[in-house]
C-alpha cells in the first residue's frame, strides 16, 4: 500500500534513492557508542520504508537491539516493508500480541502479505489475538491460493452505484469516513454489487457536477478474478497500463481492488524467481538467509548437476582407450562441452524469457525452435572453422581439426534445438520453464559433446 | 501512458490477459482467406496494446499485410506498444510523414520512447516531419542521457500555486482544457515554479473546498532530478509505493512528471537486461530478431567463452603425461569442473539479485563474501565424500577418492569467494555485475579445478 500520510521534514539521512552510506556508518557508530536518544530519534525521522531497509542493512545483533529500542511503538508500514528473512526474524522477536497490533493497523493487503510469509504457529497465534473483524478479512483473503489475485487484493473498495452523478460522488467521498487511504479509480456497480465499469479519478474532479457517473464510465475494463495468477494479473497491468483494477468472486461480484503498487512488487518476485531458477537457487536463498540453510538449499542443484556430470563421466568412460592412445582428446574435449553449454543456455535464456513476456506460445513454437536450430548451426559452422584451425595448428593433425569441427557443430545445432524446445515442453507440461533447463541442458550438451567428439575421433582417426 | 478513453464493447478476443490462440487462428485464417473486412472489423475493436500483441504474433509477411491493410488510420497508442524489433520492421513499411502523424498525437513520454528506437536517419525524417512545437518537446526529451529519467516523462503535469485552495484548484481542473489526460496527484509549486509538495488526487476530491492546498500537501515528496538513471527512477518508485512523481532541471524547476505505468516498463527491461547478460545473450536478441542478427549477437559471448575454454585447455595439456598414464582422469576431471562452474553460478545469481535490490553494497560486501566462501567450503566438503566414494568404487582407488575430494572443496570455494567478490568489484568499478561474470567465473572454475585435480594427481598418485 502507499504510505506517504506522515509528511516528514528534509532527510539528510538518504539520498534520492536510499539511504546513504555515510548514514549508515554513523547510525552504526551511534548505535555503539549506546547513543539511544539519538538511535531513536534518527530511526524515527525515517520512512517506514528506508527504516525498514536500515533493518535490513544491520548485522543481526545491532538489528535485534534496534528492535528492542523501537518496540514500544513499531511502525506497522515498516513491518509490511520488511524482506521476508528479516521479517520472520523480527517476528520472534516480538510477542503475537505485539505483532497483532501492529497487523490490525495494517491494510487488508498488507495485512495478509505480512501475515502469509509468517510459520504455521505464529500465524495462528497473531490472528488469535487480531480483533475479530480485521481477522475474518484477513482469513478471506488468505482462503485464496497463494500467489492470486485475491492475495493482494485491498478489501476497501471506491465503488458508487452507478446512476449517480459526479455532484452525489464527491459529497459522498467527503462524507463518508470509511474509504480507502488513496484510490485511483471509482467503480460503478450494478444493485448486485457486479462492476459494470470504470472511472479515472481524474476525469470525476474534470467533471460538472450535474454529469452522470455513466456517461464518464469506462466499459473496456479489465475485471480480476479472485483466483487469477498474480503474474496473470501483474501482464494486465503492464499490458493496459493501469493503475488499479477491481477483483470479483466467484459470482462475480466486487470484493476489492488491486493497486500497482503491488503489482510493483509481484513483478519483481516473479522476474526474481526465474533469475534465481535460472541461477540453479532457491527462492529463499538470499543475503539474509542463514549459512547452514543457504547450504542445504545450493546442495539439492549441485546434486542434480553432479548426477548430469556423472552421467556424462561415464560417456567418457567408453573411450578410455582412445583417449590414451591419442591424449589430445582429452586436452580438447572440455571445448566442446563448454560450447555446447554456453549456445544452449542462451537458447534457454531467451526462451524463459519470451515465455514470460507471452511472446512465445504453442502457435509459434515450431517457429523458434527451427530459428534456434540455424542459429546453432550457423555459430556451429564458424567456430568449427576456428577452432578446427586451433586444434590443426595445436596439434598438427588436419583430421584432429576435422573431427572436433564436426562434433561443433552437431553440438551447438543440438543446443540450439534443446535449450529452445525444453523450455516450451515443460511449461507445455505445467512446470516452470526456468526451474531445471540449465541443469538438463548442459548435461544434454556434455553427453552429446564428448559422445560425438570422441566418438568420430574414435572411428575416424584410430 | 495510459490509454483507456476509448470504451470498447465486449472483446470475445481475449482471455481475461492477453489473446487467447483461438483469436490468433482464427484470425490468421481470415487473412489466408483474404477477407479483408472481416480483419479490419476484428483488428478495430482490439484494444491497442492488444492490437500491438497482434502484430508482434503474426509471421512477417502476414504483419505486413495488416499494417498495409490498417494504414489508413494506425492507432498511435499501438505503435507506442511494439516491441522494439517489431516496431522497426512497421517503421520500414510506413512514410516519415505517416510516423510524424502518429508520433504528433502520442504524449510526450511515448512520443520520445518511439522516437528514440528508432535508427539515425528515421529518428531525423520523422522529427523533421513533425509540427515544431511536438518536435521541441520531443528534441529536449532525447536531450537527457538515454535511460534518464528525462526520457520517461511527460511533460504535461498537474502543477497548482501553494496558495490556492481545494475549490479553486477543482474549479481550474474543470475549465483549463490542456491538461494531463489521466493523472493521480497535484504538484503544489512556488512562483519560481519549484514544487514543494504533493497532495494524492483523491485527497484533493474529499476534502471540502474552502480548505487550502497548502494544508493537505505532503512535504516528503520524492523528487527526480531529469538526469536521473532510470534504475534509480524505478528503485524510488517501488521503495515509496509511488503512483507519480515531479521531474526537475538542474535548477530544481518543474518541469514534468513519471508516471508509474512507465516505471513499470523500466522495471521489466532492467530485469530483463540482468537476465539477458546472466545468460549471455545481447539485449536485442528476442524471438522477433532475425537469424542473422541473433547468430551475429551470440557469436560474441561464444567467443569469450571459448578463448575461456582454450585456457582451461592448455592448463589440461600440461598434464597429458599424467592422462596418459591414468586415463581415469580424463574421465573424471569433468566432475569437478561441473561442480565448480555451478557453485559459482549460484553465488554470482545470489550476488547479482542483491546488487540489484540495493542490498549489497560496499558496507556489507565482506560479509557477504566470507558466507559464500563458507557456503562454498560446506558444501565442497559434503560432495566431496560423495564424489570420492563414487570415484574409489568405480576405479578401486582410494586415493583417486582422495584427491578428487581434495579438489572438489578447493573449487567450491574458490567458487563462493570468486562468484560473489568479482559481481562486487565489477560494481564498483562502474560495469554491470551481471555481464561478463559467468564466462570469467566459469573460466576460473574451469582452470583451477583441472589444474588442482590433474596437479594433486600427478604429485599424489603418480
Amino acid at each position: 500500500m502507499r504510505e506517504r500520510q506522515k509528511p516528514v521534514v528534509a532527510e539528510p539521512a538518504e539520498s534520492v534513492s536510499g539511504l546513504s552510506s555515510e548514514f549508515l556508518e554513523s547510525f552504526k557508530a551511534a548505535m555503539d557508542l549506546c547513543q539511544t536518544d539519538e538511535v531513536q530519534r534518527q530511526a524515527e525521522t525515517l520512512h517506514p520504508a528506508d527504516l525498514a531497509d536500515l533493518l535490513e542493512a544491520l548485522p543481526s545483533e545491532k538489528r535485534e537491539d534496534l528492535v528492542d529500542l523501537l518496540r514500544q511503538d513499531l511502525n506497522p508500514a515498516m513491518i509490511a516493508e520488511l524482506d521476508e528473512a528479516v521479517l520472520e526474524r523480527v517476528v520472534n522477536q516480538l510477542s503475537a500480541q505485539e505483532m497483532a497490533d501492529a497487523v490490525a493497523e495494517m491494510e487488508t493487503d498488507d495485512a495478509v502479505d505480512v501475515v502469509e510469509e509468517l510459520g504455521e504457529k505464529d500465524r495462528r497465534d497473531v490472528l488469535d489475538a487480531l480483533p475479530i473483524g480485521e481477522r475474518t478479512l484477513i482469513e478471506e483473503g488468505l482462503s485464496y491460493p497463494e500467489d492470486s489475485a485475491g492475495r493482494l487484493m485491498q478489501r476497501n473498495v471506491m465503488a458508487l452505484p452507478a446512476h449517480w452523478n459526479v455532484g452525489q460522488a464527491i459529497d459522498f467521498m467527503r462524507e463518508e469516513e470509511d474509504l480507502p487511504r488513496d484510490f485511483f479509480d471509482v467503480f460503478l456497480v450494478n444493485p448486485t454489487h457486479k462492476p459494470i465499469g470504470s472511472i479515472p479519478l481524474s476525469r470525476v474532479i474534470r467533471t460538472e457536477r450535474r454529469v452522470a457517473l455513466s456517461d464518464l464510465m469506462l466499459e473496456d475494463m479489465k475485471i480480476i478474478p479472485g483466483t487469477l495468477d498474480q503474474e496473470e494479473v501483474a501482464f494486465v497491468f503492464r499490458q493496459r497500463d493501469l493503475v488499479s483494477a477491481p477483483v470479483v468472486d466467484a459470482g462475480g461480484r466486487l470484493i476489492g481492488v488491486i493497486t500497482v503498487d503491488d503489482i510493483v512488487d509481484v513483478i519483481h518476485e516473479e522476474h526474481e524467481e526465474d533469475i534465481m531458477r535460472l541461477g540453479g537457487v532457491g527462492e529463499e536463498d538470499d543475503l539474509y538467509s542463514a549459512v547452514i540453510a543457504t547450504t542445504r538449499s545450493r546442495f539439492f542443484w549441485l546434486l542434480i548437476h553432479l548426477l548430469a556430470a556423472i552421467v556424462a563421466s561415464y560417456v567418457i568412460s567408453f573411450f578410455a582407450g582412445t583417449i590414451e592412445e591419442m591424449v589430445a582428446l582429452a586436452v580438447l574435449m572440455p571445448i566442446v562441452a563448454t560450447m555446447g553449454g554456453t549456445a544452449s543456455v542462451q537458447a534457454l535464456t531467451v526462451a524463459v524469457r519470451a515465455i514470460a513476456m507471452r511472446e512465445l506460445t504453442v502457435s509459434n513454437a515450431l517457429r523458434a525452435v527451427c530459428k534456434e536450430i540455424i542459429v546453432g548451426m550457423l555459430n556451429g559452422l564458424l567456430f568449427a572453422l576456428l577452432i578446427g584451425a586451433v586444434a590443426w595448428s595445436w596439434f598438427g593433425s588436419p583430421a584432429l581439426g576435422g573431427v572436433i569441427g564436426m562434433a561443433i557443430v552437431i553440438n551447438l545445432t543440438v543446443a540450439g534445438f534443446s535449450g529452445s524446445a525444453l523450455p516450451v515442453l515443460l511449461q507445455r507440461l505445467g512446470f516452470d520453464p526456468a526451474v531445471a533447463s540449465s541443469a538438463f541442458l548442459t548435461s544434454i550438451t556434455d553427453v552429446v559433446g564428448f559422445y560425438v567428439f570422441l566418438g568420430l575421433a574414435a572411428f575416424l582417426l584410430l
